[in-house]
């Protein structure tokens, strides 16, 4: 295993802001930054250099992967010829495997069901003969959810009663979908795992999420898992990242129902990244999920995930971040705004750690 | 007081590893960077933009003005003609009295003097007979250092015996200088303090400096300073700050000589930025020095200065960063690398900050 040196060049596919927390991270180890993305943004800022390219322009990306060591991405939707072009010059980080989990709803969860680990009932749905029988197999209330370029609940159709099945295909454009069963759960909570070269995994912390409109609003830690939950929150991410091979940051978000449910805990989804609910990582621990995704992928050793402090991680959703004039007068609240222009509704325009002494 | 918004652009005269600290600061606060530099420096790749162009071309130096919203620096040698063509146009921050208090020893030790604050005796020399007639007056030992343009321990000559003057007068190059007393001391400590704009300050907590061949090594809190010396330390540095009607961070190194001694505390020199000897505060604060100097000149309140962990800063000189690999194995051990490609002796290639649970 050889790790790049300082002065190598990170390879970032994205250029929103958890390109531009990575880009500090990197920077903070002597790496480099090279960003390659569709259209200018808040990893520009703080990268050493950026090529403005479409994402699948193989040609491009190859001439970018050649000035790059070796080649990351800020989000899972990266065309696999994209990462192959680039996989044939240089390491990518986490690996094609990940994406093509990843990226497409229906293989994320046949790959998550065939590991055995808890998942919401599913089923295909390509038209409205496949809806109706799965509304027959699964049941109502459920979501019809798009198998790919969904992200905060964009492309998603909530049906409470199965005569909203044409409403809900229409909702989604009738892309090819899957429907959802609802399970029921007392709260959300992810687990964020760093995994080496090496194979050698450490876990941050597992913080309960909460969200509004389907965005992320805020991740806590100390999280809501008794102990015995947390080593099996932890062991379905393990067998997750080691079956794909996985290095860098891995995030899985579950359903907890408690310790009395037949499965206490259920994979809603996978992130082949760092992810929103491990902000709280920059503030309160001496290794973030930013630096421990840039170490992995460059082959250096996984830092300890350690927490030196309580927080509670907000984010900053279109106008809130115009709170930034209170927020600064507030006492140990770390602000981090990422630098966008137009705070539009539902955009992610910053974040808030407050942090509070350790308590457990 | 208007605090400037997020988007706003910090403009810092200068490259280095501390313009490198503050852009990512400023980032993180969703503020832009423009450099300033003579040569292209570690800041170049964290900043949105950057000029190059010499220090005394004050018509360029106007022109970058021109495309920020405030200026800073993260060098005490900057032009005062260039920090006034600047201040013609943009708030300076610190001002310029700041500069000029600083980047000459005798106006240095004058000002300070002036203020009743503890000084090594010192005596002004422009010739041989000064040096002789400044031995006359404190005895040797003492170090004879160049009045501008010393750091690192560079410009200045060790004389043991007054038959040295001679000696001493070549090895700084006969530069106007001065000579200074040799002053008794247990140890070296510096204070760190944040000024608003609004006058208000908080301070970092005062740690314990070590030198390796006049170069810092290391830096430790908590320090060994009795609470009562730390009042008498924190003292001294708001007198200095209130005077220069300072804002940002002010460093004021200190050495300590004991409890019992006739003055305790005797100012060394003063640094009106950033400093090396905060760099602990990056991974063992909330926020840290970087954070605290963008906030106090875009005009934000400084943030609280406390600190959720003991930590020990070591910095990586020359060679010292080739031993990466080991540091990265080490556990609780954060690496700060600056990006500087060629290791040489007495450079200062980057710091590793080892954190320990709180103790006090």
């Amino acid at each position: 295993m050889t790790a790049l040196p300082p002065g190598s060049v990170i390879g970032i596919l994205g250029s929103g802001q958890l390109g531009r927390m990575l880009a500090i991270a990197a920077a903070r180890l002597g790496l480099q930054t090279h960003t390659y993305s569709d259209t200018s943004g808040p990893a520009f800022d703080v990268s050493y250099k950026h090529t403005l390219g479409p994402y699948d322009d193989t040609q491009r990306i190859s001439a970018w992967a050649n000035e790059v060591d070796v080649v990351t991405y800020e989000f899972e939707n990266v065309p696999l010829q994209a990462a192959a072009a680039a996989a044939a010059l240089k390491p990518v980080r986490p690996g094609a495997r990940a994406l093509e989990a990843a990226q497409d709803r229906l293989a994320e969860k046949t790959f998550i069901d065939r590991l055995g680990i808890p998942l919401a009932p599913f089923a295909a749905v390509n038209s409205k003969a496949d809806l109706e029988a799965a509304i027959e197999k699964i049941g109502t209330p459920g979501i019809l959810k798009t198998r790919r370029f969904g992200y905060d609940g964009k492309g998603q159709a909530r049906m409470a009663r199965p005569d909203q099945a044409q409403w809900a295909l229409d909702e989604i454009g009738n892309a090819p979908a899957i429907l959802e069963g609802f399970v029921k759960f007392e709260c959300e909570v992810s687990v964020i795992v760093a995994r080496g070269l090496d194979g050698a995994t450490q876990f941050y912390d597992i913080p309960l999420n909460t969200h509004v409109d389907g965005i992320l609003a805020t991740s806590t830690v100390p999280g809501p898992l008794p102990p015995n939950q947390v080593d099996r929150a932890r062991d379905i991410a393990r067998r997750i990242a080691d079956e794909l091979d996985y290095v860098g940051i891995l995030t899985v978000e579950l359903f907890y129902a408690g310790e009395d449910a037949g499965s206490p805990l259920v994979v809603n989804e996978i992130a082949p990244r760092v992810h929103n609910s491990g902000h709280w990582t920059i503030d309160a621990c001496a290794s973030c999920q930013f630096d421990n995704h840039i170490r992995a992928i460059a082959g250096w050793p996984i830092a300890p995930t350690t927490r030196h402090s309580d927080a509670e991680m907000t984010n900053l959703i279109g106008h809130a971040a115009n709170d930034w004039p209170e927020l600064a007068r507030e006492t140990s609240t770390c602000i981090h705004l990422y630098g966008k222009r137009d705070a539009r509704p539902g955009r992610k325009m910053g974040h808030v750690t407050r942090l509070k002494p350790l308590t457990t």
